[in-house]
């Protein structure tokens, strides 16, 4: 997606080899236009795929899901981490590493959100080695519900996590792939 | 807003004489186009004030947040929880007590994004005893900017955040205000 390419390189910050900041426009200040338009080309990817519901998980996530989730007008659930005192018992879970912050945290859906008859899309702001999305699958997979695959705004392809769940048979879709930010320098794929 | 109020009398569910959840339509599981809604009646409320941010708190303050700073055409910030490893050391910072999870957190937002131009307008999914909020007026008072008030969508009355920050001079506009949820029901103001 050429806008969203040009937009990493005008305001991406690469901080060392594997880190890269988007932080002005994705996630921690938002331009909701532009994230309206990174949902509706998410969107456009799984037309026709019959999705009946949104998955990502908190925090960063959750723009470019409900985006996505208004273009093609289904529900968005974002997985909680921790188990809040006022959560249900009654969840599907999984443990996910993160390595930006070197800790791990349990996510988890209230089962009310998630059916077997579900056909559900996994969205994120990043993928890179592949620990919140492989998460995410467990849910799915914990509930009964299909998966019709990831919608992904950035993946830092050299860190290998897409590899590892497109090799599993996931569909991943991307519309901005890094090849690398060695040097400083960001190449797409 | 009638059809936010006769949404929480059908799906909410009361928990205790404190705990209302809303976790079908806001804060877990998000009805995309009924947040849209919401957005529009909350920068409804404050139009012609010249807002030039809103400024959220993760995770679920954003979807209404950016369902705002969409219908006022403005960017969204989302005040992170603790720091990560990622984040620069020049941020302004709050520390928060959650009642609901028992915990302080501390909140923070990367100065690059509130300046002393700005005129900021908080948005929140809840309002209670009020602690967010006030972990945000004072990220907003440390950056210098201005602050229009506060857009909550749920604020229950009966524990007393709002008035607190209210008498402090701040304007709050709540879309669903709940004066008691006592004996298992709900009482709108």
């Amino acid at each position: 997606m050429k806008v969203l390419k040009d937009k990493i390189l005008i305001e991406g910050k690469v901080l060392s080899d594997t880190v890269l900041k988007v932080d002005s426009f994705l996630n921690h200040q938002i331009d909701p236009a532009f994230a309206m338009d990174l949902g509706k080309e998410v969107a456009a990817r799984f037309k026709n795929q019959s999705i009946t519901k949104i998955l990502t998980v908190e925090a960063s996530g959750i723009a470019v899901a409900m985006a996505t989730g208004l273009a093609l007008d289904i529900p968005v659930v974002f997985a909680k981490k921790k188990r809040a005192a006022t959560a249900d018992p009654n969840v599907f879970s999984s443990t996910v590493y993160s390595f930006t912050k070197d800790e791990s945290v349990d996510i988890y859906v209230n089962s009310r959100f998630l059916h077997p008859s579900d056909n559900v899309l996994l969205v994120d702001d990043f993928l890179a080695q592949g620990e919140a999305l492989r998460g995410m699958v467990e849910i799915v997979q914990q509930s009964g519900a299909s998966l019709a695959g990831a919608g992904i705004i950035i993946e830092k392809v050299f860190q290998g996590g897409g590899k590892a769940l497109r090799d599993a048979g996931i569909r991943i879709e991307t519309l901005a792939p890094i090849a690398s930010l060695a040097g400083g320098k960001i190449t797409f794929c």
